[in-house]
């Protein structure tokens, strides 16, 4: 299985560490998954026999870009012309208009190539649109990694609760807002528990997409179309932040035995919002841990809690993707 | 999809009220189910054409057997020759020699019939020789419905975590434990917690299979074995039950911040045993809820949480079984 992998950041190198240690995927899975092309924002790098994984990473470190690796090629280049089996879209997530993934991705869906999305812009912008897309070009679009990093959520969803109807769902979708919650409840006003989980690298760049709840709303988004069926896109997400939760709402919250969780429901419509879950319900969870409860049908409610972000957790999700994509292949 | 169901207690009837009720079962998954023989103590009934659901369902509430509807037929006798193409083994769980389930199950799968047992005797006792004999001729075997009841819990360890290396798990299977010594945090002294649960229909009726651990050391055995790849039976499990529990043990615990749990555990070793679990964790459920925390190589800890039992919960696991074999027979 050859693969380009673009974006080469906390993920992406993860993912070559990963790649570079399973010695044992050839024996398990019948495959060899070589890494024949890695771009980032410095430039790109290619080898039809595979790249050496330990050389990229090597580089990435000292440079700043893998680019000097293998040949040289431009990271959009390659994805419309080298020889690949998949693409792998780890750039940052962009949710004004999905770029540079959602190009990358539909060039790649456009030539037949399967695509493993871990950025989210493109997907929460216009899922319906790449489902389409890679359905008519007849190849696979997975995207495990875009929730609960390395917690496999979607695939829950999907195949584990095969046969059964989800009525409906809600989710602790952001790890970075419950830490900041958490630390309210334990009598921390907004801002200190902004700055500590900011000290803790816990914030992204722009701290809009926590704050306000884009990164929930997206990851609600994927959701929605994945295991719902829905074809809905991100402005279709009714979105409050958490700015304006005060201390006063925590406590209050706090003595009737629950506490403030940013939720994102679906149930009927799509909402992300700051409201009050009861401590005895499962997905009641603290820190930076992510959640969700699944209702259905005939099986109650059933719910998920894991880590939901970090480089090695949303490699491996990688990983699932590409030997998902193998065996529905392989047939 | 032809299907034999032995034992028609309150998850064989639950089963077929559920294949009566999910008439898009042909349009979503391309077959159809047909129960052509159905069999519990009282006698049988076959059908090539497919059983009458309702007429089964009345039969059995009116008069305590299936025997009188269809063609009569010897449950035994079935299994060995009507034409069929999987057998739902649901008689009860019997731990001393798995009668008369492990008997079926050898039967069936000798024939060349797939097999979905609910009933984790045989498979407690001879899950490594099951499975062996299984691949030996060709057909699956499945019990999604053994632990978690209608929660995926065996699914969710082998599929969802794909390409992952599970080393270690720990789980709250058995939900009336749970329930008693949710009680007893309460409060409630051993005796008035276990009195509540029988009250409620909770407990087995031979109480040893709950209080002594060999429900939850079934459950593990099964697991170990799926999951972990063991090859084990009820034997290899070190196992305590909760009668020794006492008020003075469940106050000490919350004392440190934790609750006394029938903790069944799977770290090289496994065991069955009432344990201290903090209660930040989020394996700590109280109730009847089941929940099961794994422990991955690169995606952490997961715990899912959901139901463990009911009669619709583990028909529900049963057709997703059924559904699981016929998508890997199509191929």
């Amino acid at each position: 299985m050859r693969v380009i992998l673009n974006g080469f950041g906390a993920v992406g190198q993860s993912l070559a560490g990963l790649l570079a240690s399973r010695d044992d995927i050839y024996t398990s899975y019948g495959t060899k998954i070589r890494l024949v092309g890695a771009g980032d924002s410095g430039g790109g790098a290619c080898l039809e026999a595979g790249l050496d994984l330990a050389e990229l990473v090597r580089t990435k470190r000292e440079r700043g870009t893998v680019s000097g690796c293998g040949r040289p090629a431009d990271p959009k280049e390659m994805i419309r012309d080298l020889e690949a089996d998949v693409l792998v879209e780890a750039t940052p997530s962009n949710y004004v208009d999905g770029e540079p993934g959602m190009t990358n991705i539909m060039t790649a869906l456009k030539r037949g190539m399967h695509v493993v999305s871990v950025n989210k812009g493109p997907l929460a912008l216009a899922l319906p649109s790449l489902i389409e897309m890679a359905t008519y070009n007849g190849v696979l679009l997975r995207f495990s990694g875009t929730v609960g990093g390395g917690t496999p959520i979607l695939n829950y969803a999907k195949n584990s609760l095969r046969g059964e109807h989800i009525t409906s769902f809600r989710g602790i979708l952001n790890g970075t807002t419950n830490y900041i919650l958490s630390n309210m409840e334990d009598g921390m006003a907004f801002g200190d528990a902004l700055a500590d989980a900011r000290s803790r690298g816990y914030v992204e760049a722009d701290e809009s997409l926590d704050l306000d709840g884009l990164d929930a709303a997206a990851k609600l988004t994927i959701l929605a179309n994945w295991v719902m069926g829905m074809k809905v896109t991100m402005p279709d997400v009714r979105r409050t932040g958490i700015r304006d939760v005060t201390l006063q709402d925590v406590r209050r919250a706090a003595e009737d035995g629950s506490a403030i969780k940013l939720v994102a429901s679906c149930d009927g419509s799509l909402e992300v919002a700051p409201v009050p879950v009861s401590r005895s319900d499962p997905l009641c969870v603290n820190g930076t841990l992510n959640a969700i409860s699944f209702t259905s049908e005939h099986s109650g409610t059933q719910t998920i809690i894991g880590r939901g972000a970090g480089g090695i957790e949303t490699a491996s999700s990688i990983l699932r993707d590409l030997l998902d994509i193998r065996r529905a292949v392989a047939g």
